[in-house]
């Protein structure tokens, strides 16, 4: 028997479970609503769009073969109806309608449904300081703003931007604005590093140091604390408690909230932070009214706790969920590992799964893997070194996160997606160890990074390997007397290690080349804590080793070595 | 209590396991012997130093820090003592010795151990012709060969070349050969396709296309039946049943085997076709006596079966896990799900698990999903189509195996390890339909290949979606007569539908664009099967469902469509 489907919301989530359903029960009737005039737009996509990168915002909006998706698309070739510039004001729950508005007309009526789905999305968070009113002012809402913003940046009103929010949409912002544009852009972020809770500090450290080469003046560990405007109501400055940035423009991406206030409001079961609860079939507290995409609430897979994912891929996977679901055809939905990846200018970084911050904060025996290999064969032209942190329980030895920065390329992506699907099945330190990675020199190392990171995970766990925190280490670089007893064994080539011992002196650095410490470790002080440095950690750990076999066991070792230090950016590198 | 440990075998899985096992156990005694002068290098890397890529052969056997690995590196660096140029006679298992041979001096004498380990290798595969002694004709036995090989070509002395054998080490030398040297290279494969039992056919085809068009000549199905050479014993030709190919070099690359003489003849267990027999902790028959590398028998994960998977990165992962058993470390080697990639030219290709034709003859109830999607948001600037092939048990909905042909970009190495891992692990359809990919517009579309993939793969087990096979497809294509019931439905752009309505008529050629077919579906024949045609397959499935819907269900969809098509390259697409 046909059944008539409302779906609340455009983009992403709501038009895939049209389409999906509409295939799976082609005699039913589907019905979109959107209050927004442009439907059906990759989101992501809208700092490629200001960028330049993507010339037309009606490429955001089309499929792969170039047709635009507007209700007239999605009428004639899928069967669906879209009311766009609808607005859904209440549900009725009862009587089992939701009452719409059209913008234009100002017209209301009542859709009836036998299924609802709630793919209402997100909404910008607006900071609650003062100027957020100001023309100038934008949050990257839909895709009118982006359009706004390209504009006023076209014709020349921009030579100043301050973007508030250093998440993933403010970074990529300020590298649109950056870099095709000229304007001058400065990034604050109220927490003290990028990507707060994404990635650890060391590698939002690295990302930093990449954005301010690239001339992005980051502030982090600084709020916005006013937006300040001209007479004429034109934004003019960003002010923090630290100081004053002028801007033209001023892009607010500090993060985004679920819409939920129709479900609220019908009664349906609401996290208080917002998320629509649903079950893993995707139905809300009302089994006839599903949700999906950045609207609701999801499970933590490594957590096992609630989460917010606003994510046009799993808002898409989640929206073929619904369908199949509302089509009666079983499926769930358990849960994300957070899988993250972006582009900055020349760099990628990416995560899954938790951090080592959030690990010691939800209580897990937590612990890190840092390592720098190579991202193919060593001896394989444009081979570029790759920094990964990765994430394990010591007592159960399960692996909890992987993250790698690197050279925009897709390598960290390889690793990133191998280790999402293992972490997602409660994957341990092992099952990296062996994780069958495709070889062959143009595309890896013959040991894998993951197997690479795994095996110092295996090391760490063993106890065959004790590390020095990297911030520890760069702490006593700026101030030798904290830690008077330390000294550093640098293993490098000598021509390598020449400078940094004429620097900081035959008391402080000590200079032993990898491969003739077995013959000259009686140079060793036994009275130091020795600090093995080289340029990854890997010949450190194998000195350490040898080290401690002949009882010299008053050593570190620096995971990451200056792979590590010199992306970080340091000014007491010597030369 | 030390004990003493010899290792024969001196390239990957040996030296791995020498040093893991020192930094284990540094008081144990650790010697490596090997025949020959050249140790520890990557081989996979000599089609890289061949073509130049690799400017020098010592790049091969260095460090990432640049230090050669030879023996005085590993007694120095590792506190491994290595015997090269040293060949091992016999093992005694009773004595416990191995009897070596000094090959220089020639002097013999017997090295006790209290733990032995295999780690011989293979060698090449020598076709059993005439000619195979030739001066001129090679293998890719070792880094001498490899040296020989660039050392004749650099002197001019190469303008025609032929290499045997279709797979990655034949096609990569072919690829050397032609690209930086311009020899006018022939390759000639035995069986109907290149990477025979690798990938399927599909995938197989649309490389030897790429071949072709950078001037390699592929010679399939055709297998060398003697290799011909002048009266100075200088190879001339290589002849097969069919031609001639004209040749100052000839390089056989046609496949290896494994190098298990010493242990055959000390009583271990050896499978009939050579791998040394080895149980998960990689000890063979003799418990004392360990195997890694190519030497040795494996397990297939997807077939459960023995099989043979001589890889560089195996062999590294095996060395570590023989060091850590005989240390005391349980660590187990479950097997292999055969995970492959490579460049050629322009294009990369890889595969893991079983291929469609492996599964069928493996009896399962195989189907395959062969779509044709962006590697990244059709809207991000270098976008580019990936073919991918995912094969699958319909009972169990079990995933068996992903092939992927496209640019060379490590895009295709991120599908494929996620999904080795996924396969090893057993995975079906929908924890492919769920993989939580990493998503960005730069590095893939919001629904990821593999997501789409398992789509399918999921709309073929419902019945939802029926497929036209390609080879039947391209086989009417060249005689219309053979199905003269069957008619195209071209569902694409107008302007590239015409084309082809013209060539073929409009009693083969229907076009209908697919945002019509809702309107116009009329049009459509009863009496034919229709094969739906669009670029990737995607539309034609959509079409097909509302066909169906209506009542129009004599309908076949050209999975993978013109994008699988124009790369296997046909002769009939107009214009």
């Amino acid at each position: 028997m046909s059944k008539k489907i409302v779906i609340i919301g455009g983009v992403a989530a709501g038009p895939k479970a049209a389409c999906h359903l509409k295939r799976l029960r082609p005699d039913w009737d589907v019905t979109v609503v959107d209050q927004d005039t442009l439907i059906s737009y990759g989101g992501c996509g809208i700092p490629y769009y200001v960028c330049g990168d993507v010339s037309d915002e009606a490429e955001l909006r089309s499929t792969s073969f170039h047709m635009v998706r507007d209700a007239k698309f999605f009428e004639k070739a899928k069967g669906v109806r879209v009311l766009t510039g609808t607005r859904a004001l209440a549900i009725d729950r009862k009587a089992r309608t939701v009452q719409v508005e059209d913008l234009e007309s100002g017209e209301k009526k009542d859709l009836p449904w036998d299924r609802l789905m709630l793919a209402t999305g997100a909404s910008p968070f607006v900071l609650p300081i003062p100027g957020t009113d100001l023309d100038g002012v934008f949050t990257i809402a839909n895709l009118h703003k982006a359009i706004e913003i390209k504009k006023r940046i076209a014709r020349g009103q921009v030579g100043k931007a301050v973007v508030i929010g250093g998440g993933a949409i403010g970074i990529e912002m300020a590298e649109a604005l950056t870099d095709l544009w000229g304007v001058e852009t400065a990034l604050v972020e109220f927490m003290p590093q990028l990507l707060p809770r994404i990635v650890d500090w060391q590698m939002a450290a690295m990302l930093k140091n990449h954005l301010q080469e690239k001339d992005v003046a980051v502030y982090t560990g600084e709020g916005a604390s006013e937006i300040v405007g001209d007479d004429q109501g034109r934004v003019v400055a960003v002010k923090t408690p630290q100081r004053t940035l002028e801007a033209d423009l001023v892009i607010m991406a500090a993060g985004v909230r679920p819409r939920s206030d129709l479900a609220r409001d019908a009664g349906l079961l609401v996290a208080p932070w917002g998320g629509i609860v649903v079950n893993r079939r995707l139905q809300t507290s009302d089994p006839d009214i599903y949700a999906a995409g950045d609207c609701i609430a999801t499970v933590n897979l490594v957590t096992g706790k609630e989460t917010y994912a606003p994510l046009g891929s799993l808002a898409n996977r989640e929206g073929r969920i619904v369908a199949d679901n509302m089509a009666g055809i079983p499926t769930t939905f358990d849960g994300v590992v957070g899988s993250f990846i972006m582009k900055a200018f020349e760099r990628c970084i990416a995560a899954t799964g938790i951090s080592y911050e959030t690990a010691v904060a939800e209580g897990f025996d937590a612990d890190y893997a840092l390592t720098a290999p190579s991202d193919r064969a060593h001896f394989f032209p444009g081979e570029a070194i790759v920094v990964y942190l990765l994430v394990f329980d010591r007592r159960t030895r399960r692996v909890l996160g992987l993250q790698g920065f690197g050279v925009m390329n897709d390598s960290i992506s390889a690793r990133i997606d191998a280790a999402a699907v293992m972490i997602a099945k409660g994957a341990t330190i092992e099952d990296f160890m062996v994780a069958e990675m495709a070889y062959a020199p143009p595309f890896s190392a013959a040991i894998d990074s993951i197997n690479a990171a795994a095996y110092v995970a295996d090391n760490l766990c063993a106890g065959r390997l004790r590390k020095m925190e990297m911030d520890r280490f760069l702490a006593w670089m700026e101030d030798f007397d904290a830690e008077p007893g330390w000294m550093a064994l640098d293993i490098r080539h000598p021509l390598e290690t020449g400078p940094f011992v004429d620097k900081f002196g035959e008391d402080r650095w000590l200079a032993i080349p990898y491969n003739e410490v077995r013959d000259r470790y009686r140079e060793i002080p036994d009275d130091k804590t020795m600090i093995i440095l080289c340029d990854a950690g890997t010949r450190s750990y194998e000195v350490q080793v040898f080290l401690d076999h002949i009882g010299k066991k008053n050593t570190m070792v620096l995971s990451g070595g200056f792979n590590v230090i010199r992306r970080i950016g340091v000014d007491w590198l010597p030369g």
